[in-house]
């Protein structure tokens, strides 16, 4: 009889193991009193007071760009190097506006600037291991939080910031510029007049080669996070515009991921070519590869390599029913070709490709309904990566301003951010597929389709 | 007693579910007395007496083409409709070449050719379904065979070509024509100079709007490939030239793979535009994804897609230390810039990009070992997707002729093919990674890099 218990036990035990579910990873109840943030609108502000903490490589161009953006004001600067600060102070004089309050010297000076009454939003431009503790400290002090790329790279962390976001009623906005460049803008609304029927597929990545770059990075914190951690380091570049175009969270959703690495063929050397000391446990793979299916069984490619010489791309391909776009190396445009007269519904057609110049041609044809022909020509002049960076900054404060939903909400961030986590769960597990939360808890389907909010 | 032992049992088997391992896929030993055939030469052909077996839309391209490579003679045709074997028959007196002998009417007509005694190589153009049994019953016979891609798509019949192979001591060889394309085989020359350093990451694909073509394939057997069963049908093409760059079974091999597809969103209208009649089961996704990783740590990706209007494109990436190239969408080459005097193992250097034209001439400076000038010039005359299969069917022969171990031998064949059933058994458990099994039984690292043989 026991000997029956034990054989039915092992049966059930084997057969529960021979299942095919990927990796769970728990979502943490939602505290108690807590709804989404899902659209959330806060007061208007005439003006948007800023505080930017980090005046390093982002932070420095955000406080000019910034001065450019019609009722946005800069009126506090911290960084832990004094000479930063007074810089940026500088650049404020230049452009003849008032000077900002200067919070410096010590590592947590930021504290003191969240704390200031006078002030709307937090622009955070550290390091990555300050993007978190700024953000939340903001947001419970009642200030809206910008966070540059990635914003956070730990499950904890990212569920912190929904919770925090939810809990404060702040918003919590990733400052994803890839999200605002010409192409990407011009894709989207090209898809979401349907002229490459449904998107099915489709891919991101950030490939840019930073052996020139290492060094610029204080205390080289950045190779460090790379020496420390498998899985894409630097995943939102590729993923944002991709999930805006698939509507995730939006009437689809991540549900699966998986990833895959090379050994740190290069990432070993690196030490030794900056340090002369060779670096035997350096962590991230050279290339690192991530998969993803979605709730309505779409995919994603997202790739990221860093480590060796190769054109800069980001990828962005955009697979549809109907058509396909890619914007690296080359902008390519591709439709199915119908002939005269003929069934749409029953055509077989061949497809049309459109490259470089005649692609921009066709792309003209869809405008985004965020770009206006002075908005775009001031995001050229201003600049910051071509422009991308100023839209971003005008979309947040002009939202901000009219008391209208982001473009880019915390779940956003928390779905482009994951991708850091899970690839590495996936590459330490033996690339086994893994669970990809749902940070809505609930909602991912609740609004349909991705879309900007306008005031009246 | 009894319970504690159930306890341990328990414990046991949930500890041996939980372990990351990825799907164990058997190795079946290797029948008694058999040895593998890597290297495997045979006796020199004066003349390669070749019979065609399937004369469609390949075999009856391929009598053409081979009438043309010296030392090469079609003496025996073979399809079930006579139509095509008078066809070919036509264009082999055209060329002034003499008749061949006539085998068709019946579905298994090829059996007789097989068994034809004045025959060394059979030559295997016909649809999926009769690469395999026509390659065993011409080895068993012993022929010499040739067979189109893919080979094969299930692991029993790739283990049955490779211990055919094994036992009758014949070459079974995939006619992957991509191996020969120019790009590719200067590229190869040039990884194997060490322009880009190692290679540590590659991308292959079969990307190719089949729309206009479904209809041309007799009986609409392809489609019907693609109705039946889930996975990447079509892997060789990308995955050839990419396996001799990585030195795959001469050095490194496959070892891990996991795979993802979307829903056969156009698949499943696909028939209802063809027959006006939908297909709800239909089985194979729209886009297939599969990445692989090798024993020494690199990553292949390779993309399927049939199903969508878009560019052409095998991808055919190699990711380097040092370098870069890439043949799609654009030719690119890329390598790291030293500056002068610098010592390049301490050298960060920016990366040079070379596109187009400049790509071209800078890759012209790497020449393959098997192109001469005039063999280039003919290939080029003859053509056959611009030349490279009359450069493969060259080969091959010239191979043959000399008593050479071929370019491609069955394991490549195996490994390349594997990848239909093993990226189908990922799919169909939740994209779970699967083990790639060793076709080579423990000899994947006897052979130091790919190498092609030459007469002396």
């Amino acid at each position: 009889m026991k000997r029956l218990f034990l054989l039915i036990t092992a049966v059930l035990l084997v057969a529960a193991c021979n299942n095919s579910r990927p990796i769970k990873v728990p979502v943490p109840a939602r505290p108690a009193g807590q709804v989404n943030v899902l659209g959330l609108t806060c007061d208007p502000l005439e003006t948007v007071r800023i505080g930017v903490v980090g005046l390093g490589m982002r932070g420095e161009d955000a406080v000019v760009r910034l001065s450019y953006v019609p009722g946005a004001v800069v009126t506090a600067l911290c960084d832990i190097v004094p000479e930063r600060v007074t810089a940026s102070q500088q650049a404020l004089a230049g452009l003849g506006k008032p000077a900002a309050r200067e919070y410096t010297g010590a590592d947590d000076a930021w504290k003191a600037l969240c704390e200031q009454e006078d002030l709307d939003l937090v622009y955070i431009c550290t390091d990555w291991s300050h993007h978190v503790p700024v953000a939340l400290y903001a947001m419970n002090h009642g200030k809206h939080v910008a966070v540059e790329v990635p914003a956070a790279g730990t499950l904890e962390d990212i569920w912190a910031l929904v919770n925090t976001a939810e809990r404060t009623r702040k918003h919590c906005i990733m400052l994803e510029n890839c999200c605002y460049d010409f192409f990407e803008l011009s894709t989207l609304a090209m898809v979401q007049s349907g002229a490459i029927g449904e998107p099915i597929h489709a891919e991101g990545a950030y490939l840019h080669n930073l052996d020139p770059y290492w060094t610029r990075y204080q205390g080289n914190w950045r190779l460090q996070e790379n020496q420390k951690h498998r899985g894409d380091l630097y995943p939102t570049h590729g993923l944002g515009p991709v999930c805006q175009v698939l509507n995730i969270h939006r009437g689809d959703r991540m549900k699966t991921l998986v990833a895959m690495d090379t050994e740190p063929f290069n990432g070993g050397r690196l030490s030794e070519r900056l340090y002369d000391k060779p670096d035997e446990t350096f962590a991230a793979g050279d290339q690192t590869c991530t998969l993803i299916r979605t709730e309505k069984g779409k995919t994603i490619l997202v790739e990221h390599c860093v480590m060796t010489p190769r054109p800069y791309s980001r990828l962005y391909q955009v697979v549809g029913t109907d058509g396909y776009a890619a914007k690296y190396p080359v902008p390519m445009l591709c439709f199915r070709e119908f002939k005269e007269g003929q069934d749409p519904a029953h055509s077989l057609g061949k497809e049309k490709v459109y490259r470089n110049e005649l692609a921009r041609e066709r792309l003209a044809q869809y405008q985004s309904p965020i770009l206006t022909p002075e908005l775009e020509a001031l995001a050229k002049e201003v600049g910051g990566h071509g422009g991308m960076d100023y839209i971003m900054d005008y979309r947040m404060i002009y939202c901000l301003r009219n008391g209208l939903p982001m473009d880019i909400d915390v779940y956003d961030l928390a779905e482009w951010c994951c991708v850091t986590p899970l690839s590495r769960l996936s590459i330490e597990n033996g690339n086994r597929p893994v669970e990809v939360p749902d940070f809505t808890r609930g909602a991912w389907n609740q609004k349909e389709g991705f879309s900007y909010a306008f005031a009246e």
